[in-house]
């Protein structure tokens, strides 16, 4: 591996302990302005998930272990309140919850400081798992892979690298990718705004297509392997997933295509027992009939927005981890995996 | 059936036939604005045909036969110039090359009013021929259906009413339509731009998505079949349609839901024997970095866009015509259907 690649991250602290604040990057501004928001409270950190100026599932979990931190400051003390503002913002990612959970696992007497120096530690391990995650995708993809990934798992998803972005960073720094082809990702276009933007930044080469020609581009040879992200994977190996990765997984199926999900330890929910179990949150249908603030389609029209679907374990090749490849049967081999730390 | 709705045309002329013109419905203006554009001449029409103010085979068809017309008006005869700029916008729609060999097989020495009244006799005959598919197109589907269709096929597309448009016009009128399932068609937006506002402008119950998430409602169970049109039928069954299309043929086989297409006897090509011999046109990258004139992607990104992909025979449950259903062994049924006139 060439580089550590971190730079690229959702939120930085900036300044000293006692007087710092928090800066995240507003995604939704990318790839024309990068601005950087300023946040010291529960609530500004909060809304600014449920804003989606950040995203990934990663990324939020550690926005909002922040956000317990700058709580603690600004009240004196943790308050269950703090937690449960935090955690009602996205539904679907379970890192909230896990990363919710490890700062609530402190204690109520824990102190800014701890919860300060937690937080980092929270980030710091995702990159480093995340490096890790890259070195055992190595294995699965062959010279000249040519890897199509869906919506953004890159740095901007988490505390640096990438899940399946790093995976394909690896392969990059190893000299196997050919080229990453990336899905645009409708409707919040997190592939043409932030993955073709991130790719770019690190001079990876990448084709840019719309969602609805991934299956043609299989179906002429040119796709070797789809790799994505996950917001949650059940124990029997279900993935829950930006909406899209569903329609990915069955073309992958019809054309021979492995299709792998890059998954931290921490999205995988040994208690959730299958996908049905996975609330799939329903976003605004605002974000399908206008792009940008521009409206593309008849005044009002009805419209759906399911942010995620679900991957039947049944088409997944493999799942990477930050401590191996799990492989079917899942409830097997992923228990083992989140056992084994 | 309880009406005709041919109200909404890609084309119509204004005044009489001596000094009267075409006008042509911006649909890139859609559907915030409608704009009909005042044309006269072979190169107006070539290069409203070419830059897609006009979509659609049929229309494009329709729309260069008065191109036709209009030239041998301006020059006082048929040019074989003429008919190579138009031959010359969209590679793709064998119904371009179908209407400009009905025009040319009227002979040099056609003058202005015959050449005209031929024109609007492609676009009448178009019409009714929708109608008549759309007849046909009925018994395909159970009552309560909920059909999915991608781009757009319906007047705009055509000479009147629509190709598989029509046919779910035609189930709205029988009563046997739930809703219709309207993917949005990146890059273009065909489908949310045109499609959803000819259904709201005919109160036919519609609901838009994203391209990607027609996989997610075929998994649920709400979609029960797909209906789409074409640009050219190969001899074989092979399909060539607005890219997108392929890969729902692929989802309607693995989730065992009819695939359909609406294809008017002129788009059925038998002297191209299969799928391989069909050009697929390659259009500009901007149309994929860009909505609506901004701009959704980094700066100098790699983008491609085939506007059409191919769709094997094979996925195909039946061609609906004007003249009756084919179903495989399509080399005869299609061969069958297109003698019978």
């Amino acid at each position: 591996m060439t580089d550590v690649h971190t730079e690229v991250r959702p939120v930085r602290w900036i300044g000293d302990d006692d007087s710092g604040y928090l800066e995240m990057l507003d995604q939704r501004k990318l790839p024309a302005d990068e601005v950087w928001e300023k946040m010291t409270t529960v609530t500004e950190i909060a809304e600014g998930i449920r804003a989606m100026k950040i995203r990934g599932a990663p990324a939020i979990g550690i926005a909002a272990a922040f956000g317990i931190a700058l709580g603690a400051r600004e009240d004196g003390a943790v308050t269950e309140t703090m937690f449960e503002t935090l955690a009602a913002t996205r539904p679907t990612a379970v890192n909230l919850f896990w990363a919710l959970d490890r700062m609530r696992a402190l204690g109520p007497a824990a102190g800014y400081p701890r919860l300060l120096a937690e937080a980092r530690a929270i980030m710091r391990e995702d990159a480093a798992n995340n490096l890790e995650m890259g070195r055992y995708g190595l294995d699965l993809f062959g010279s000249g892979a040519r890897v199509l990934t869906h919506c953004n798992t890159g740095g901007l998803a988490t505390g640096g690298y990438g899940t399946a972005l790093g995976v394909i960073r690896a392969l990059h720094a190893e000299g196997k990718l050919a080229h990453a082809w990336v899905d645009e990702t409708r409707p919040y276009l997190q592939g043409s705004r932030l993955t073709a933007w991130e790719l770019m930044k690190d001079d990876i080469p990448c084709t840019l297509i719309t969602d609805n020609m991934a299956a043609h581009f299989m179906q002429r040879g040119e796709v070797d392997a789809v790799i994505v992200g996950t917001d949650r994977v059940a124990a029997n190996g279900d993935v829950a997933n930006k909406i899209g990765t569903y329609g990915l997984a069955v073309l992958c199926q019809y054309h021979g295509i492995p299709f792998y999900v890059g998954a931290p330890i921490s999205t995988i929910d040994l208690g959730t027992p299958s996908g049905e179990q996975i609330e799939i949150e329903q976003r605004s249908a605002i974000e399908v009939t206008q792009v940008q603030g521009v409206s593309i389609a008849p005044p009002g029209v009805h419209a759906e927005h399911p942010a995620f679907d679900v991957t039947p374990a049944e088409l997944v090749t493999a799942i990477v981890t930050e401590r191996g490849v799990a492989r079917a049967p899942y409830t097997d081999s992923l228990a083992q995996l989140v056992q084994s730390s």
